[in-house]
């Protein structure tokens, strides 16, 4: 089993990156620092003639690095009570893989597991809720089993140790990632 | 009272913009189409020494012009059970002007009424129902009052037409927007 | 096809029956109010030996009656953010149906068709979103498809007359149900 | 300070009971078992002449047991996504406590903190968020700070110790509590 964890912070080393470190403690993984990738918007030609157009940027080499592994892990500081806006870039351009002839991605990302590690600052275990369940809308459309989800609070730079909920549950995590 | 539409859409003329057409019909309103202005996504310097910096796209440009006028309808598709990823980048932006101290964000924004238009092609109803629940606690974070939503059913193009429950939320919204 | 409301208001006249009467008015109905029967809080006895027994109050006969229909409207009050307890415990009592042996409930639910009017006073078209959700889930769990949904706000007797917005989706929701 | 766990199941030691337990190790607490008190649904008469009237049934003694104590756990199995039926009534009758002029109810249930357990069969950790959000908005109706919640996943009986993820969050919980 391998893991990748796709991180859609927007700062080095902030509290969302600092909890998925300690979910994956001891445990080898792939990253992807999205940030330091270009990823254009989708250009939304599902029914324009001819369909979708190559796009010169780093997505087709990210998606394929995603689809190398078997578990992924959506790491996303909340932003405005949603995923950030480069992760959600990345996330509109799967409807362009969806039409991809290259490969199948539905079947290609149904065998694959997914979780999602979220941190925010405003009751981020209350506001995030719509988040999740959004993640979950979305997994369901490509039938990726939405295996669980661990929440933070944090808001500056280091308050994540702070948050001893958020430490019990990467433990936990940690410990079903070892098992699979 | 003057009135803006914010599009998040990626494609010309599609469902969402058309029914934004038909709740603005008659009524004076500004347009901006952020497919077509530049907008990089936040690069988080809340906490880093100098904050953020002067960024070269057109943010400010198109965030000026939002400002000028009373009520903001935000107009979407529904992407992967959210705004798109541009629209969310511009939102994300927003982090940056709460810190401008050219102009009191806040306070402007505060003073306006915001309207949200969705079209989407899965269940929307539902299914975007978080995406409703996070531009509630976006505006509610800078006390912009949310008057009202409307969720239309579409997928392809002009379909948006056979909506008859969105065509007559866009006839009482029509009616609401001409009495202010 | 015929109508049946289930009424889980505990006011007579209330705001949500009268968005119901608007909803249905000139087309024929059967109405049940929930207020007036005695259904009992669930014992769940889905582990006991021997099962759920029968029950002395109303439950057999509102969900025989119930089941002659092909189109349910649930017409329920926001009370604290979900619906009544009184239309909870009737739903509750649901999981002893499905384990009824007189009836296959799963299957004939499963050929209706559900709509829900809910009535709130604290902002009710977002505040109510999770009841929404609920509903949602609850008759995907009996595959009874969820056709729509009406949200009311209305405080004090009488105030759903005000709600504009309201009377144009009672508008839609009645010419739907006519073409039925 | 003080805890109260109000019960809202039917079963007796099932589940949700299992994990509330395991919450409350070795902390002294008070236990309310809804399903052995007669609560009726409330009659909504706020509007009524001479308005809500004295009710025969045990919510006065429970709500002024309730009243006695700073930390409220409201301990639900998850029926059809939403809080039990009794658990429902209960907290319906808070509008006739909110009238009742014998107390302000609202006063002093803001100065008590609040924390939820609920457990449920059907991927709770995503289909038991709405209830969540319920509970945030009861909550916040009367200014009852929301502190926490824990999820747990069990069907049949004795299910509960298998969820390894709730039983570290029920750890979680008792170190909270024990330090207040």
């Amino acid at each position: 089993m391998s893991i990748i964890v796709l991180h859609g912070s927007t700062r080095d080393d902030g509290n969302t990156e600092q909890l998925a470190e300690h979910v994956l403690k001891g445990i080898p993984h792939d990253n992807i620092l999205l940030r330091d990738k270009k990823i254009l918007p989708i250009d939304d030609l599902r029914h324009a003639e001819g369909g979708f157009r190559p796009v010169e940027d780093d997505y087709d080499e990210v998606i394929q690095r995603v689809l190398e592994h078997d578990v992924l892990i959506f790491a996303t500081p909340v932003y405005w009570y949603g995923m950030t806006g480069i992760l959600k870039n990345f996330i509109d351009r799967w409807s362009q893989s969806l039409r991809d002839e290259r490969y199948d991605f539905k079947a290609l990302i149904a065998q694959k597991r997914a979780y999602v590690i979220a941190v925010g600052g405003d009751q981020p275990r209350i506001k995030a809720l719509p988040l999740i369940q959004q993640f979950k809308y979305t997994f369901d459309f490509v039938n990726l089993p939405f295996q669980g989800y661990i929440i933070g609070q944090a808001s500056k730079p280091g308050d994540i140790v702070k948050d001893t909920r958020a430490a019990k549950e990467a433990e936990w995590l940690n410990e079903e990632l070892r098992q699979q």
